[in-house]
């Protein structure tokens, strides 16, 4: 017998209900704004060419790492899933692949990837039964039917998520060719880009040495002489903000910083483009560069997110055969208090810059990042990250951060994702989750329900326009105050 | 419109219905006790002298770095909140201070400054509307003019709020000449010191130097010598019993301790007040004292508390300009384990001393403070402190300490507050948030309402009476078993 | 007036009505499946010898670190609470002991020891009345009475008990004759051995060499030379097999792996039995034999479980004079990401390899342990540990981990206890606070109910089950696919 497929209204509300019922009111008023993604990881060339998506198991299982890492932890080769490898596509065929995803949903029970998952299949393609062994087939087949539709073409999801904005992300090395195309196609979706300079900066990048060459290509400049990369980065970034990017975006090891004197800025640069350099100095390079970013962007206006504390491709075994990104990339503890002490030791008290800085590592929201975003001008809190993206992540970001920093140092919601389909349901959690909370504070008398519901829709639609210059023209009225 | 300004008989409660009615019940056993406020910060020479305070921005915005950090976060100067710096006073006109302050009321949503400002707008001011940019002005003429009248001097409150013991904290360079003025003066009421010798041991102190010279001054003892030095210790220690002291603060940048022979600490004595100590000396040497001090302790009486792990001053050019205790001391990783075994295997199972342990790295509350006070008899949890004063950093410190150290190793509420308005509201904040986590353990059957009724008062007055000596006469009998 | 002791039915679900009404439901699924208990350190001559167990104080109260590590942080000395130190056994009477214990019963009230006592106290031994000064003399003759009976010898009370199998744990210098006696009674109860190679793989413990003299002896090895001390350790994990063992146990300082060539390898050992090591070689040593025994378990079997970041003997006096296990070991803060890494290197991606990961030090759980369990095909977590084997501890658990590893990387609970009387009680609190957490699932819609209500059952009894591998026969099947 199958079972239903039901998103409950209330959803991710408290059970009391009275505070659902605030909850609900909350939400009532966040519902159907538009979306506004300010960070992720789209494709350009899905809303440049505007081709018609695959079957489930390509669009839905293959690219997810959230997915193929669970399955993966059981004991499913990732060559079963149709992960390509570093040898080429996966040989497994999409069906059977989408029918060992479904015969192991339960691996899913209380995680996001379950939510995200049931609303697409509920919201974008419409079932009223679940996923699993038994449905594998009739999802298999219905997805694939209606993928083939114009309906579910990328431009018409776009404009039927109600999207206001999406920010993906390229490197310097990245021609931005999809973002002119789409410019130059007339459409109307805003798709920008971000600018994200780590394989130009991390010399411990398995890229480095072929970006930096396609660096110098793109830019004409000398990028092995350090005035010549710095120019280069200006100009990049000039090239990046002419294709809409409105920020930086920084993954490195470490939050650390550095302010070097500008001989020994050189003299480290010499070291790292002759690749004699130590893990130290690439860290120490990618340190100061964090802090020549900062300057430029007190320039041209980039807002600049620092996305620090994952240790990349931890499983040696599935690196080598696999490549990045396989959902083998760990948190580590990350400390901020002293690493952004040299950043912040120049440029902290300019309001006119503006830096987001991210964590892996829950412990720093009460101790030290919601005290320094609570103090400093230049810095605001990035949402609850990757694997704290969901319904407790969420709420341990709110409850941790928010008696010191504040909602108004934080910025909204940043789906991160690469898995477009998920977007509407990404917000949505985010959207639900954020009005629970505001709800328990005013059931519990700590707020009044007429600024919850201001702060409801600051969350979900000011703050991130306003922290992300998306909008730079008609600041919410909501907003003004401050200096 | 103006919005009503509520303050509602449940605040802080939890939502669900049966665990209301038992907070309700728990709360109203301890609403009504006297403030004991064992440790804090307010000015001694408001009570000697007995002078009205000022008006509503030099007495509630200027001194307060839990608001105006908020402010400065947001880009706000601190020279237009009235904030004096090195230079001199603020420039900046009371009422346009006040102004700025009130049309940003929004940034304190969610935070503990929300709960407290509106206590003491509604329950010391009487307000029945809420401060916002259209009531700025109507607040500050009526702060104004109840700060004029009798009814509002300091002494006049202290009455008010049914505090029966305050302490203030002093250095021992300090004469305590205004607890002996308030002493002599015959007014009842019960100010004591506290012994806070921070900057005769932290040679890193920018005010050491001159410290050390009153030190030698007040004690007529050469203390640059080893023995000098620890006999002035003695001498303050004594004069501050004297004024009513009955514990000692330590605010070091980390928890270490060490316990040196008598001739290696000698040796380093002499390298500190030799100004050639190296950073890692100047932390030996506050270790160090941390022993001394415990080794004082058991033959004085007096009750040590660390507070340790704030990174001071964060900010530089802030600290350039306005000087310390300016909302730039940002928390950083603490261990204790590690750090307080020195001076516990010198005196750790001794039960004549007693030692209050405080943390802002919150971690540490489930994994090394509760296993060691769960042990050690010298050892007690201070309570949740500084930016963890609030209501989740106080529900997150019972729900990670409880299991393991119990109630009964803590010790009770500080308020560890410069704002003596906002006295009563933060003791009545921390007795409802702990009436409300024992009000979800009742309502879990994870302990009888009669034992959390118990509980509820010994938290709220008879554990900080006893942790701090200061009710040696009649110890509350519902306290009374162990050894 | 005696205080009523009530077991409420609902105790530890959610105080909203329809959350605990879900609770309920799943609880009543679980309530009478069997005990597995697959680690633990009751002693085993308990069930080949079935003699009745003493009085009231040396059963429950001079055994359990738990109470009397609590007893001593409040001044009690350990003497009095029938404790035996160095010398010899305490000299204080038994019925002394525990009116002391009684009437500081309020020391352990919102401890898990409250819970579990209380459980002990109604559900073993029938008391309708609590336990506190006044009832100290009834509650220790009732028990002595009891004991006395043949219906509380240790086999009945293991039928009573509805234990399907139990783990205890030895070390490889011990002969396993009371598992060999308790095999040769013809007794249906499974109680089988886990081996703990500490003694002879820490070089740092106080018994390392005698422990190696007895491996020695037990193997006819040359367990000096390296082949001749793995061999032994291959022959005892065969004999320790024999004896019903499924798992190993490693209780280690730090999570620390290493992968060391053979050569390094054995010089390292030589240093080792030689004598001549540092503390960082004794270290080094003990992440080798992780990976050792890592190498053994894929030959023959045995599922690891590494039980790291205790500061063990924390409290000098006391270890001098009562010696190890008196409630002095202290959690520190523990790193998995690099500690693994050499293991997980060599070994990570073996599906049939099996390491269960413990931590004391709750911030790994969503930052390191989930996602390394949620990728990793040898890992899984183990429940919450030791000082978090509590109901907020619990929740925690699940709370951080769940998102990211799914409950299906997790292994259902361990009681873990010397506390044989406790075992139904500590079964039960894990059961209701797991389905308390599936009811806030499910009344946050973010699982059905049917799908909580299996998931119920697999954590209470599948998972431990197929995680200990103590049901190679009959897989459950609602845990079978994946792979």
């Amino acid at each position: 017998m199958a079972k239903p497929l039901v998103l409950h209204d209330d959803r991710l509300f408290p059970a009391e209900p009275s505070a659902r019922a605030v909850a609900r009111e909350l939400y009532a008023a966040v519902k159907g704004l538009p979306i506004i993604s300010p960070h992720g990881h789209t494709d350009p060339s899905w809303f440049s060419e505007n081709e018609s998506f695959g079957n489930a198991a390509d669009l839905l299982l293959a690219p997810d790492h959230y997915l193929y890492r669970m399955l993966y932890s059981q004991g499913v080769p990732l060559e079963q899933l149709r992960v390509p490898s570093k040898r080429g596509p996966s040989g497994a065929d999409p069906r059977e692949a989408w029918r060992l995803f479904a015969s192991n949903m339960k691996l899913f029970r209380g995680t996001p990837s379950w939510l995200w998952l049931n609303y697409v299949f509920a919201e974008v393609f419409g079932f009223e039964i679940a996923l699993d062994e038994a449905t594998a087939d009739l999802y298999f087949d219905t997805i694939g039917e209606k993928l083939a539709t114009d309906a579910f073409r990328p431009r018409a999801l776009f404009e039927r998520f109600n999207i206001e904005a999406l920010a993906t992300t390229e490197g310097p090395q990245e021609s931005l060719k999809h973002h002119h195309a789409i410019r130059d196609s007339g459409w109307g979706g805003k798709v920008i880009t971000a600018y994200r300079p780590d394989p130009v900066i991390d010399a411990e990048h398995e890229q480095f040495g072929d970006a930096m060459e396609r660096f110098a290509q793109l830019t004409g400049q000398d990028v092995w002489s350090w005035r010549g990369y710095l120019d280069a980065h200006r100009l990049r970034r000039a090239a990046f903000i002419d294709a809409g990017a409105t920020s930086t975006d920084h993954g490195h090891p470490t939050a650390t910083t550095a302010d070097l004197a500008p001989a020994e800025a050189q003299a480290l640069f010499h070291k790292i483009t002759a690749g004699t350099f130590t893990a130290a100095e690439a860290e120490l390079f990618r340190a100061q560069m964090l802090t020549e970013m900062a300057r430029m962007s007190l320039d041209d206006g980039l807002v600049m997110q620092i996305h620090p504390g994952s240790f990349r491709n931890h499983n040696r075994l599935l690196f080598e055969a696999y490549g990045r990104d396989k959902g083998a990339d760990i948190p580590q503890p990350t400390e901020y208090v002293r690493a952004l002490k040299p950043l912040l030791d120049r440029f902290g008290n300019d309001p006119k810059l503006s830096v987001i800085v991210f964590t892996l590592d829950e412990t720093s929201y009460a101790r030290e990042l919601a005290p320094l975003a609570g103090h400093y001008p230049i810095l605001k809190l990035g949402p609850a990250w990757w694997f704290h993206d969901s319904p407790e992540g969420m709420r341990r970001f709110r409850e941790q951060t928010t008696e010191t920093a504040g909602f108004y140092n934080t910025v909204g919601f940043n789906d991160d994702t690469r898995a477009f389909l998920s977007i509407p349901a990404r917000h949505d959690l985010a959207r639900r989750v954020d009005c629970a909370f505001l709800a328990r504070l005013v059931s519990e008398h700590r707020m009044t329900v007429e600024e919850a519901a201001e702060t409801a829709v600051d969350l979900a639609y000011n703050l991130p326009k306003r922290a992300y210059k998306l909008d730079q023209t008609s600041p919410a009225g909501a907003l003004a105050p401050a200096a």
